[in-house]
């Protein structure tokens, strides 16, 4: 993304006006006179936001918002419309087809710089996360599309409860979404999850709680309203109160009387803005766990089993008290491979790994960090605990046999298991790292000999 | 983490007022009455903040500060310190201990209350990156500490250079971070990436430019300065005009002239979370790439390469261009693990896989989705271009032979082509997943048919 605000009027002179003020806010800017053109350019230049007016030579401004938001390099960039006449159907079908906001001329020098650094400030954010979780958000298309179907949830709060209602029933007419009714104190409760709402509509004087604005301060310092839209509804848009509102935080100022079709048509914006957002975040949060996860089995991987390992190690450095390792094997597992096929050998590592995981507590940690191996890690135990939770495993594992439904088979396995226990008890400065390999290095050795000795079966390392 | 405010007093008529106070800005409590219980409070209900009086019948509030701060179950939560005496040198040992703000009674309420939103909101941001990124932060620990030990960037900026160059001379005595005299368009100019600062200094009067509240404002919209500690410099702090310019998103406020000791504490710590918050989002990021990355060679994963795939045939059905498909094996692959070992083989791979990316434009694809076999996609291309790349992918491996330094060794390997083109043109609806899964399975008959044939060469699928 640029840096640079993409300015698209047909006259020089209302360019040039632009131009001069973005310059003053230290904004770059570069120039379109027609749609063609500026359409090229947002390819081109990927602008961090358009300010477009709506009488065009070629196109028309709303053609090119829509094809704006249709094309995948674009629909992220910021649509600012700028026109003269405040007519409003064009406002209308200029949100449809997918603009920001929209401002009249003449404008109001505050006004048009306190929406910029608004949408420049929630576009940054959404692009952070855009960039972090592009790949998982396209992944994971299908789970998009079914959030966004579901109803969206608005809190409406004002000083007097005819208020809300009024603005309810103007509202209700033109949304499927589930609109509640809320006292400032209600929507800051600390028990008010249930009741997260994805957009806030809130009245400009909210009486004894005082301004609507402390309100906005309040619910962007909540868990459950920071991600949340804030509307701030205005019986009159004064600039510089709106400016301040919305560098305060608010999403939106809406003027009162809310017009019905309108208001409803911006809320529903900000709930796919937030739900979008959402998204992504949930995004961000399932690549990281795939990053740590086994695809086959679910159980952690390698990279993060030896990694949980060290800090095992470390924290028992920091405590004194014992962990332990375990190294587990299962027996012959080529030949199940080579008799039944990969299908089946998958099958059972999975079984397996389930049998793992249930005879664990939740502080313990089980990885598979080889073709059939896994790494148990038990902190702050003993060898006779540990030794017994071998066994448990062991027994988890060889006490039935497989059953592969799809191949009407059963199949019998077993596992062998080296036990070694940390840390290395000695005097003088430790060394994490070393005590990490050393101690893995003699599970190991433990698991070969119970292997020598006739495998399903627990071998405790000897002593360092 | 608990959403209530642990107030931390012996008196109970202190507790009370607080508690009252509180409870009015919808803020539940608990209470401790001596730095014990107080202790035991924090790591049993994980407040969401402390209010923490420095006089306690048992431990001195600076210990308690110290010992929440050293243990890691409550190191992030936030602490204000709250006390009687306004003393410089408690001031300084409350800071020195980890407390975020030091207030002294009688309290103003209008500024406890932003104080705490302000810390609130701080900390949610970095509660929810923790919550993210805590296994990827602990992995790079190291990093993590290089990283601290870096100078800080310290941006001052002032309406007369004097007054910078004051603020300068009062703290230069007690930093060793890098300090720049800015001007609020170079703070902002969009060129500004090398000269981004941890923190900024802000004049509250900024002369010509306007007040320093919007350029607050300003840079919190600005992608360079967006997570920096901003500082506003007040000749004095009057209790709305402080609220307000912490509810726009200043991290702290500094009473004019600056007390070069304290203030450079402050920006130490200012310093400090700032680059613990970024090295969180590293971390994020770092995670994230883990997890589409195959670790041996650094190329993508088969998970990233597969669902790569779909996305480009999806994209391909909505433009209507095709696209290439190839499947590379490295011809007898199992000789070089056996005749020479693992660490020889994996040595191979890697240097086959630095080969195949340098052979390829960035906007193609080249994946690791196998032992020796990877998967490449190329968009929007045609047969005679996609077979000349196959060709060229073949040369780079088979060019010349692979130098193994460490084993004196060189080991020469050629390497498999099937290429298949999609989509497989049909009239109708598209099923993308079903024609990715046919490209594949086409590619896979190609490639071995190139193994059947001699190997080293590239096979081009026959026609659907």
């Amino acid at each position: 993304m640029s840096r640079r605000i993409l300015i698209v009027d047909d006259l020089a002179t209302n360019r040039i006006i632009l131009k001069v003020k973005l310059n003053a806010a230290c904004h770059e800017t570069i120039q379109a006179s027609d749609g063609t053109s500026a359409l090229k350019m947002a390819r081109d230049e990927q602008p961090k936001l358009i300010l477009l007016d709506l009488m065009l030579p070629d196109i028309s401004g709303i053609e090119v918002c829509r094809r704006l938001r249709a094309d995948p390099l674009t629909q992220h960039i910021p649509i600012v419309i700028i026109t003269a006449s405040a007519d409003r159907e064009k406002r209308l079908l200029a949100l449809q087809a997918g603009a920001d906001e929209f401002l009249v001329k003449p404008l109001n020098e505050v006004i048009l710089l306190a929406r910029i650094r608004s949408l420049l400030r929630t576009h940054e954010l959404e692009s952070e996360l855009r960039m972090r979780s592009e790949t998982w958000a396209e992944m994971e298309l299908a789970e998009r599309e079914t959030v966004f179907t579901l109803p969206g949830r608005i809190g409406l709060i004002a000083a007097k409860p005819q208020t809300a209602i009024g603005w309810r029933q103007s509202l209700s007419p033109h949304l499927l979404d589930r609109i509640t009714i809320l006292s400032p104190t209600e929507a800051l409760s600390d028990q008010a999850d249930a009741s997260e709402q994805d957009i806030y509509l809130i009245d400009a004087d909210l009486g004894a709680y005082g301004s609507g604005l402390r309100l906005v301060a309040d619910l962007r310092s909540r868990k459950q309203s920071r991600h949340s839209a804030l509307a701030l509804v205005l019986p009159e848009v004064e600039p510089n109160a709106a400016a301040l509102a919305l560098d305060m935080g608010a999403t939106d100022l809406l003027p009162c009387p809310l017009e019905g079709q309108e208001t409803a048509l911006r809320i529903s914006l900000h709930i796919q803005r937030k739900r979008r957002a959402d998204q992504l975040r949930r995004a961000v949060h399932h690549g990281l766990k795939l990053a740590v996860t086994d695809p086959l089995t679910g159980l952690y991987n390698r990279r993060y089993g030896m990694s949980h390992l060290d800090r095992v190690a470390a924290s028992s450095a920091r405590s004194g008290r014992r962990f332990a390792v375990m190294l587990l094997d299962l027996d012959r597992f080529k030949t199940v491979n080579d008799v039944h096929g990969h299908a089946a050998g998958d099958a059972v590592l999975e079984t397996v790994a389930a049998r793992l995981r249930s005879s664990l507590h939740p502080k313990d940690m089980v990885a598979r960090i080889g073709g059939e191996e896994f790494l148990v890690v038990l902190p702050e135990t003993t060898m006779g605990a540990a030794r017994q939770v071998a066994e448990r495993l062991c027994r988890s594992v060889a006490g039935h046999p497989v059953r592969l439904d799809e191949l009407s088979l059963e199949v019998s396995v077993t596992m062998s298991v080296g036990l070694a226990l940390g840390p290395c008890l000695t005097d003088g400065p430790r060394d994490t790292s070393a005590e990490t390999r050393q101690i893995l290095a003699r599970a190991d050795a433990a698991l070969l000999a119970a292997k020598s000795d006739g495998r399903n079966q627990v071998t405790i390392a000897s002593a360092a």
